[in-house]
């Protein structure tokens, strides 16, 4: 799995608990897996579809320091089937675990549209870098 | 099930493809989940542990009321087991469900606190109204 | 009066001295004025156009719940006037009123549109529910 | 009537219909009221306690900028009621108006505070520039 | 230098050190920015293509309120070079200051767009009050 | 230069012309400078001092993927100098660079701190992975 994006827990992201408010976090998972599944599939206008069970294991505090985790599952026909975690980066302790993240490519319409990719490609693959 | 919170659809709540960005409602929905559980448990100090899968059903577009509606599954010792749909008010449609989101009551340190709750309270029965 | 929407007072919703920031209630009151307006009047384009005094009763601090009640005052031609109460959800304890909120429908021109409306409407009767 | 902060009107800032959220500009103009009492009372704990009624008068559109003017209708013993206009930077069109605007200076119990204040002070006066 | 816009440190704006967000304050300066520019050139469509060295002098905590101040360098053919100083309105301090922002003014292709101007104008004088 | 960070350009990050507000993106990179420099001197107390002339170069458009590239530039005795590229994740153009981000390590007193780092290191080889 790899780790890229990376958050500054802030006093705008706390619940009145003063922790990492989870709300915050699913939306931090869901633009992570969004964009992830753009540049795997090229396509735009690419959707969450569903969401496995999620486990909250730890939180996190202000000024803690989080990475997002994202792997591919399985390439279906118009499908992308990821996985997810996040952690500390410091300590690298487990705050959530999101076992299937399904994305779905769209056209116009909004209708499931085959992206004809069947493996994880690299944006310098791609540019010939 | 009681349909409660309504959120109007802002362009600030928009995803880059122009409907509703599912971060934002999954944001939304463990906001609600938290009060509600609150609101049960009589314990600020409640928080979300665990969501089974979730059904991404339809989608919403600017200028959509959604709202959003939670219901008991079950007491647990120390925690409350919720059902959440979100529909679109004004056709009903349903846009997501979440079949369980176990919400857990925690004392100080952050432990697992029994809450003595058995059935559903209203704040009007315990004010005496 | 009818409460539906609620909210949790989040570190984001504070003024410096650690109370509801004012404005954050006066948008969350102009949200449930407008999309109330807009299932009563059937019409997305209605806008607000008048509040009364506003008087603000007591706080909110970091962690309540607090719940936003509306009830119709009149139907105008193209107006609905609305009267609105923000309370503590636990004690009941009233944050604000506002006497009439006049929310007026409008057309595609942005000119006053008759909405035909002269009650309450519930969205289950309307769906023949 | 001295107009002090200016807002640019960006896509965060609008409502469903493409202009102005009127919540928003709520949101604005307490702020400024606040923070205009807290620089004439010198005492940070300053809460808004009224507002007079509002009258939308025009709305403002994507990209434009906005003006927000304070003045002071007199000084109470331990309050400080202000008068409020919105208008569009470029053409002065008159957005909104508030009559009067109660700002409350507390002590640290929460109890209104004599401020001793009786006129308007500069900045520049008190730090003998 | 004229201040115009004010802001009041928030919980929202601040780092989790409890000092404010130096990437909220860059923020507030690009807008102060863009819509002086804009102003100045009355054309909407001006951005920002140049920051020379930013020097943080001293930071601000929750309750501060700021002002930020712009002051033209020079008018070139399709540019407008302003300088900035953010400071503490109640103490004077200075808290940020950029010597040069060059804001450049384009046609609707996104081109450089010769603006006619050569000094600053007051929208008072435009509109012959 | 290592690209981690990602963003997806939303609605709310637009100015008002349709493009990504500079001051979102200056926003971004000052967390992610951040950040960076507290995973290195592990010190949770450090702060933006400077930042060198920043020059955008192009901009990006709602629905693009951005990434944000920090490298070291030099370690001083309490300060980590840091260079910054943001970048389009699909074509690499190049959006913005800032040659010289200056972050300083502060104690209690908020006075510069040694940090005793002179090298990059990986969180794995601090936890032995």
């Amino acid at each position: 799995m790899r780790f890229h994006t990376r958050k500054w827990v802030k006093p705008e992201d706390l619940n009145p608990n003063g922790t990492l408010f989870g709300g915050r976090l699913l939306e931090w998972i869901d633009e992570e897996a969004a964009l992830y599944a753009i540049i795997q599939l090229e396509n735009p206008k690419t959707v969450t579809k569903y969401m496995s069970e999620i486990d909250f294991r730890s939180s996190a505090r202000q000024g803690d320091i989080i990475e997002i985790g994202m792997d591919v599952v399985t390439f279906g026909r118009a499908s992308l089937t990821l996985t997810c975690e996040v952690r500390n980066k410091m300590t690298r302790e487990s705050i959530i675990v999101v076992d299937r993240i399904v994305m779905v490519s769209l056209d116009e319409e909004g209708k499931a549209k085959p992206h004809g990719k069947t493996r994880i490609e690299y944006v310098k693959d791609r540019l010939g870098d």
